[in-house]
C-alpha cells in the first residue's frame, strides 16, 4: 500500500499532503467500512483541515476510488515483481513455480490485504467502478504478467500445452489460492491455515500444473505424497 | 434459500412466521447491508409486528446469524444433492465432472448466491462466528462431500492417485470457480463471464483434474484446445 508519489523528482508539500490523506483514509476505510467512514476521522488522522481534504477530494465517494486505486496499484507491483524474480531466469521450473507460490501466499494473505480485498467485495455493488478497476487492475493484471512468463518458460522449453498462457495463470493461482484465500475471506483475517498446510497445498499446485504444463512426460506417481 | 421448516409434521403459524421473518430480512440484508439494515423494514416486510420479530430473534445480531445459517444450510443442499447427481453413478469420469463443473458454476454465479456470499465477507470481521459457520457449512462441507465422493470413484477405479481426496475437491474447485467468482466478486454481480469462457474454463479444468487424477495414463496433447 506504500507507492511512490506520482510527480516526478521532488515531492510538493501538496503531494505529501495528497498521500497522508490517502494513507489515513485507507486505515478509516478499513476500521469502519465505507458507510461507516467519515471525512472528520480522516482529516483529523491525516492531520489536515477539512479544506484540505476536499481541495484534493471531492467527496468521500472519489477519496474511496482513489484509496483503492492506490491500493492496487501496490498490490500489482508487488506481485509482477514476484512473478518476475521467480520465473525470468529459471532453470528449474517446479522449483520457481513453488517459490511463486510462496510469494503469492504470503502476500495475498497478510492481514491488511484481505482486509482491502473485503471492503472491495462488500462494496463492489455501490462502486461497480471501482471493483471492475480492483478487478481488471491487481487481479486480471497480474495473471496477464504471469500468464506472459509463463509463456516465456514455454518458449525456453521448460513448460509446454500453453495454448492460453492467461488461462493457464488463473490455473495455477485458482490451485494455490482457492482455499486459503476463502478461508480467510469467510472466516476471518485471523484464519490463515497453518503453514504445514499451505505448503501441502503449494506443492501439491505445483504438481497438478506440471502434470499438464510441465516437460516431465508424466504426472508423478503420487502427486499428494507426504499427506 | 428456501428451507423446510424444522418442526417435524405441521407448520405451526409461528414456524410460519418466523419463516416469513427469515425471508425479509434476507432480502433486506441483501439489499442494504448489516449497517443499512433494519428490523423495523424486516417486520414490515414480513407483515409481522416488532414485537412478534423480537419473540423470535433477541436482536439484529441473531436475526442476521439466523439468516445466514438458513441459506449456507440451503446452498450445501444444492451443491450436494448436484454431487450426489452428477457423481454417484457415474462410468463415465469425465463427462460427470464436466457436469459437475456446470453446476458449480450455474449454482454458485447466481446474483442472489454472490450478493449473500459477499454479505458474509463484508461482516467477516464483525461476525467472524457467522463467517466461520459459513466457511465450514456450505463452503468446507460441500467439498468435504465432493472428495467423497471423488474417493468412491477412486474405490470404483475410475481415479486414482487421490491420497487427500478433500484437498483434490477444492483443487477441482479452485480450477473451475477462482477467475468467475473472483470476477463477481470484484466486478460486480452482473459480471458474469460470457458463456463460451465459462465453458473453456470448465473443460480445461477438467483436462488439467484428469491429468493428474484420471486413469488415463498422460494428458491429452493439447488440455486447452478449441481456445
Amino acid at each position: 500500500m506504500d507507492r511512490q508519489p506520482s510527480a516526478s523528482g521532488t515531492t510538493t508539500r501538496s503531494e505529501r499532503k495528497r498521500q497522508a490523506i490517502i494513507q489515513a483514509a485507507g486505515e478509516v476505510f478499513l476500521r469502519h467500512g465505507y458507510l461507516g467512514a467519515t471525512t472528520d476521522e480522516v482529516a483529523a488522522r491525516a492531520s489536515v483541515s477539512k479544506q484540505t481534504l476536499y481541495k484534493h477530494f471531492a467527496d468521500k465517494e472519489h477519496l474511496y476510488a482513489e484509496v483503492i486505486l492506490d491500493a492496487s496499484a501496490g498490490v500489482l507491483d508487488v506481485l509482477s515483481s514476484a512473478t518476475a524474480s521467480t520465473l525470468q531466469d529459471a532453470q528449474d521450473v517446479r522449483k520457481a513455480l513453488r517459490a511463486l507460490a510462496g510469494s503469492f501466499l504470503s502476500t495475498l494473505l497478510q492481514p491488511d490485504y484481505v482486509r482491502l480485498r473485503r471492503l472491495v467485495i462488500a462494496e463492489a455493488d455501490r462502486f461497480p467502478e471501482v471493483g471492475t478497476a480492483w478487478f481488471e487492475g491487481p487481479f486480471d493484471r497480474a495473471l496477464v504478467i504471469l500468464g506472459e512468463a509463463m509463456q516465456r518458460l514455454a518458449d525456453r522449453g521448460l513448460l509446454r500445452n500453453l495454448s492460453d498462457p492467461t488461462r493457464a495463470a488463473y490455473q495455477f493461482a485458482g490451485l494455490v489460492m482457492y482455499q486459503p484465500m476463502n478461508q480467510v475471506m469467510f472466516a476471518g483475517t485471523g484464519a490463515i491455515p497453518p503453514a504445514g498446510q499451505l505448503n501441502r497445498i503449494a506443492d501439491s499446485a505445483v504438481d497438478m500444473f506440471l502434470a499438464t504444463y510441465g516437460q516431465e512426460n508424466r504426472p508423478r506417481a503420487d502427486p499428494a505424497d507426504g499427506s
